[in-house]
């Protein structure tokens, strides 16, 4: 039975990846590991997963240390950040710092007590910057060019893990993940933000309204946060040391066509006004990265049309 | 009269950065500011320069904001940096998060106090990477490809200042500086280093001897720190705000040359070992520059040859 740690085991990603494993019978042994408390009662997996929970700060290095030399984990999903590109470019030596710190705090720890220990290190998208059109889908090839905090943040963590990749033979994996949609989303993300607000109106009994947007003619690949949370387990199983793996639908999506998808189903009439206070100050017009890797090395293959994404997502908040 | 902050106060660029000042008859005000005292009394120069000295921590943000607020400086050179590439392999976190963690509080002190302030901020030729042969001299336009743990923390210190330029428009120029060689220079660098050995070598009465060394075919782009400090001056005070420029000599030394002129110079017999402890995980085989965009836009050139340069070196060690 494989012993996991999770970092930023209380967020998103995490819980989806903790379904997973349950709903697919995977017995293993969870160490989550978050600054916050989570919001879900982990008693429920019982069953099948032993899963434990740790309120840690990973930037305390003995904290750290302490927490993986008792646990010994054969893997580690590397989740925790601070995620929000918006929030990044309010605190970017914040950002930048804490980001980097909480993972080499786990470099340094995994050196000292199993250098084997596998680590998925979940990236962003953002890393590869402003993109040419001709260029899209981006594979993992292409030369990063990160224009925003987080992104940099992401992308620093990539170039220094090369450094134990060479010095010390450690085990890690990377990824470019792109932006995960699913359930239980936080409302600070841009798709739950426009559900939530869509679903308000109608709420409200209008059958009408308006919702204040950034850009809505940029174009993005969402993934559903389940067939993601796939994905990193399969890394953690099969992936190869060194690499690094898209994580995307392989689909174009612009936002103004998913706000008309989500009012349609929705059944509400919406505009969109720009508020300049949602216009970022530099921003990526198109991000669609191709799979072909992980689908190839991996067999892996996301199923859930973007359409039911966006249905389950209305349906928690009616 | 400019008044000048430099961080790294007490290290060798710094030394010689006012020396040139002073030589050059250039009157200002300087706060000096390094974690350790400096080693020169600042007194020889009151005729001319105003310096003022802090020994602070630069890791400190609000010590960084406060000596920055009282002192409202027209110019900051900062140099202060962990700045030995071996030390970097051995503590990679460490220089990364020190030398970025000092220079984003640099930045954001600035921002809140004074935000046209001329920030040139000294990087380094490492963060070119593994360069082709047939890529030689390297231009600024050259994408950089870092490859150990000093020349990351340089290139993600130039990654994140785009995020301050975009948005605060801050008065940020770069350079990459290539190997700095002189007088004062400390013995852990790699010149100095040969140059002591070769000249105990000689007090102790011998003729010949042996000396342990890394890769002696590497080829490198070495600069005397009396001209490069000629640049930064002219970077400060007439630089274009957001460009990188390299600083170098735009000549290839391969080091067992430099070597075989030392052993002539101090008139013994040489003989080169390897000692693999001195042998870095990767190395850049060749590192040599085009000095052609200073050159041009701000008309400065190396003048002193790198034979004088090491014959001073020589001399102040005999």
């Amino acid at each position: 039975m494989k012993k996991i740690v999770i970092t930023g085991a209380s967020g998103f990603v995490a819980g989806h990846f903790i379904d997973y494993l349950y709903n697919n019978h995977i017995e293993c042994e969870i160490l989550g590991l978050d600054i916050i408390t989570p919001k879900v009662n982990f008693d429920q997996y019982s069953n099948l997963l032993k899963i434990h929970f740790s309120l840690i700060d990973l930037i305390n290095q003995n904290d750290v240390k302490n927490v993986l030399k008792s646990f010994n984990p054969d893997y580690i999903l590397h989740l925790a950040a601070i995620s929000s590109v918006a929030y990044s470019w309010k605190y970017p030596s914040k950002i930048f710092l804490n980001n980097n710190a909480i993972f080499l705090n786990l470099l340094d720890s995994i050196l000292d007590i199993n250098p084997s220990c596998r680590i998925v290190i979940v990236g962003s998208s953002e890393e590869y910057g402003d993109v040419d059109k001709t260029e899209l889908p981006i594979m993992e090839t292409r030369t990063p060019n990160p224009i925003s905090p987080y992104a940099i943040s992401k992308f620093s963590q990539e170039l220094m893990s090369k450094i134990y990749l060479k010095t010390h033979n450690l085990n890690l994996i990377f990824t470019r993940s792109f932006n995960h949609i699913g359930p239980r989303q936080d409302n600070r993300f841009v798709i739950p933000s426009f559900i939530q607000r869509i679903v308000d109106i109608k709420k409200e009994g209008l059958s009408e309204g308006i919702i204040e947007t950034g850009d809505t003619t940029i174009i993005r690949d969402f993934i559903d946060v389940r067939d993601a949370a796939k994905a990193y387990h399969l890394l953690l199983a099969k992936g190869t040391p060194g690499e690094i793996y898209n994580i995307c639908s392989g689909n174009a999506y612009k936002l103004s066509n998913l706000i008309d998808f989500i009012a349609n189903e929705v059944g509400v009439k919406i505009i969109t006004k720009i508020n300049p206070k949602f216009i970022r100050p530099t921003d990526n017009k198109a991000l669609v990265g191709s799979n072909i890797k992980i689908a190839t090395e991996l067999n892996w293959k996301p199923i859930i049309d973007i359409k039911d994404t966006i249905k389950d997502m209305i349906a928690e908040r009616l």
